[in-house]
């Protein structure tokens, strides 16, 4: 009876599974914010090095790993599978409970798994720097890690009150020899505009976003890179799931329920596409694929599907996807990583085909499962992937109820050493819970861009 | 060519190394602090449990592990050994670089490998409750967590500067259950007499360790554990090295040269008594095995070795040892695992016999390997393994110079997630580096206390 099942480094998945391949219908296009008409590569070239805008559109099922990042990804890679024995008898479930640990990548989460390959490509077209935007600073310490690797330098604009709050996630980046800056920032026209016109601001992920894609506009050899939503990015994490069914295969056995939390969606797609795609392909068409997200922020099981802008000040191009509005601002709640208005479109996509479902919780029972977790299993999760362990645990106490001996795998994507702040305020009974913002959403949804 | 070698769980060992069976004399004993005499196993009945104070003064060569203790350790063991093989690139050496990687741990270090038999024993035999210290709280933490999963409650005493300074470590505690005290605290009478007389007083391991001593006595149900120094925390963290020379052995090789940072001497220990063991049994004699310590606190390099206290208040037994004093206080370097005036019997008696040797290193050079190893094998560490990386760092550049293909060992004994404040400091240029403090070593070694 294993707790870990490991992998050899050799064992590593030689290829990203793209399920754009397997989909029930094409996906819809991304459309050009100025035109309306869908976004060519040539409109991307500008930001994005060509192997990528590729990797965004491409409708083969398997696209090849290049060498140099398995060289890296083999720092942390292949992740362990866990089984939660400890946890099980805790809560008395005939269940079988997995999860994947992403947790052991040097910055600590799921982000290097497409910020190596990111970097790469980026390198591979004489690209010496990239620009980027960070909300609770995983993603920027990820690709600060990545550019470090390959020699390249960084510049990641910080969500102002995330760069005060979490001095630390900067820390890390600046030890990766990464320039790490609070946005708006006084670097770009876009961040100026926005501290003449309010000094105080904390900050938004769309103003660093549209820092960040400035930069990159304006200095040579600079790209511009986003560490969730876009298709390039879920196809970079499918390695998770891909692992995940050889090791479970180990064990001779295959989920019945594969959970993640939904942000952008890339941790979700990462663990669940490789199941998705076996459903879609009429293999285990039974699987239950749920994706968890915060109540104060619901973009699955509120959200309009509908063409929206990416950031809240219109300049990315429009995505068909699950939204709350480009100028929803979610309450401050503790996991960071899942306040976003909008959703990866193929996420979206497979949400709106029946393939899997979503569902909600509130910050406080999140926190407290976190706490189970920790005094279980031993380990202190990010608050985002604290989202995913409540619905495993959830389905693990229904199968007490129901007798049913349910294989249950989920996606542990980060670890909370970033994170106590949040954790002392919940332990001190001081954690809001917020209802569904229905008054917010139905505000901003009356924005959303007229399409077509 | 691997990059981590990885043992399965069943290969974790079954049995801690006992280096007492082949020390070339016996280990002077240590005194009672009243009496002078030797301590005897019901002196210490008190605050330990008996198997541990058996292990203590064991001389059996092999000890075997609970399958209690060794189904928590698997948590995260055997840990990876990893190849340093982007290092030695940016190095431009021959040498080959090996890494034993013990941030895989749940708290981040190699303390739980001891916290956990440490609660076992104490369950074992009716413990309901461990009183601690702490200094940065690696230990703390480590002891919350492996009394949370034996269903125990723990207290720890953590030394007040770095309660307010690292308030994280203090919070990890929390999740795990346990409590968490500034030290000096209103808790105890030697608590409340250094508040009364120093009321501003940052605290020390000193205080901190007479007042969880006290905790301990006073308490019904209670016991004191200790993190590093003693013999079976040393014997605990041989798991260390004994998976090393089996993951050594998978690649056909056995180091010329093994390294470890040496505070109290555990994570040295663990690491490095297996290999000393084949030493002291004729087998690869030449094996140099180096402890690194800071310039700030050079007891192996400087200290006496001679009986001393192991805390400031003189309450502990008196172990033969080398020591700076046990009232000298180090300077603040950032490493704060590593400022202790005394050191590991075991440690002090094989430098001494000659088994071994130390450098020390100041705390900006120690940065600046830290960054390297940052920016080339990606893991940002610990001040206190950061030493460990610098005397590798340097052993492969003098084989760079020598042309000799030696194969490094070092311990890489922890994450350095809660450190950022350092690091912060040192990119800053604003981390001073101390010399040997010869005045305040020659003024608290003529303190040492007169035996016999």
């Amino acid at each position: 009876m294993r707790t870990k099942i490991l992998l050899d480094e050799d064992a590593m998945p030689k290829a990203w599974y793209n399920i754009q391949a397997d989909l029930p219908a094409p996906l819809a296009p991304p459309l050009h914010p100025g035109t309306g008409k869908p976004v060519t590569p040539d409109d991307l070239a500008a930001i994005f090095p060509r192997e990528l805008i590729r990797q965004e559109m491409a409708t083969e099922r398997s696209i090849p790993i290049p060498d140099e990042v398995r060289d890296i990804l083999r720092l942390w890679r292949p992740s362990p599978l866990y089984r939660a024995r400890r946890l099980e008898e805790h809560l008395k479930t005939p269940a079988k409970i997995y999860y994947k640990w992403e947790g052991v990548s040097p910055p600590g989460s799921h982000k290097p798994n497409t910020a190596v390959p990111q970097a790469y490509y980026n390198r591979q077209e004489g690209i010496e720097r990239i620009a980027t935007e960070t909300g609770a600073g995983q993603w920027g310490s990820s690709l600060a890690f990545a550019t470090a690797l390959f020699g390249m330098t960084c510049t990641v604009y910080m969500v102002r009150s995330s760069y005060t709050q979490k001095p630390y996630r900067k820390s890390m980046m600046q030890v990766y020899g990464a320039e790490c800056l609070p946005s708006p920032s006084e670097r770009t026209a876009s961040g100026r505009k926005v501290l003449a016109d309010y000094p105080d601001t904390p900050g938004s992920l769309g103003i660093a976003i549209s820092e960040a894609v400035e930069d990159a506009v304006n200095h040579p050899n600079t790209n511009y890179a986003l560490g969730s939503v876009l298709n390039h990015v879920c196809l970079h994490q499918t390695v998770i799931g891909l692992e995940a069914r050889e090791q479970l295969a180990m064990e001779d056995t295959y989920p019945d329920t594969v959970i993640g939390c939904v942000g952008g969606g890339s941790n979700f797609a990462g663990l669940a596409f490789p199941f998705v795609g076996e459903k879609l392909r009429g293999r285990y068409p039974e699987t239950d694929v749920v994706g968890v997200e915060p109540t104060a922020c619901p973009t699955l099981t509120k959200g309009l599907f509908a063409y929206d802008y990416g950031d809240i000040a219109g300049l990315t191009p429009l995505l068909k996807m699950f939204t709350l509005g480009h100028d929803f601002v979610p309450p401050a709640i503790h996991a960071g990583g899942l306040r976003y208005h909008g959703v990866s479109p193929l996420v979206a996509h497979l949400t709106d085909a029946g393939a899997m479902r979503a569902v909600s919780y509130h910050q406080n029972e999140v926190f407290d499962a976190a706490i189970t977790f920790a005094r279980t299993e031993g380990i202190v999760v990010a608050p985002e992937a604290a989202h995913a362990v409540k619905a495993a645990i959830d389905a693990a106490i229904e199968c007490r109820k129901t007798g049913e001996e349910k294989v249950i795998l989920f996606n542990n994507s980060g670890h909370g050493n970033f994170d106590f702040a949040s954790y002392d305020i919940y332990l001190a009974g001081g954690l809001p819970d917020y209802e569904y913002p229905a008054e917010l959403i139905r505000e901003s949804l009356a924005h959303l861009p007229k399409v077509g």
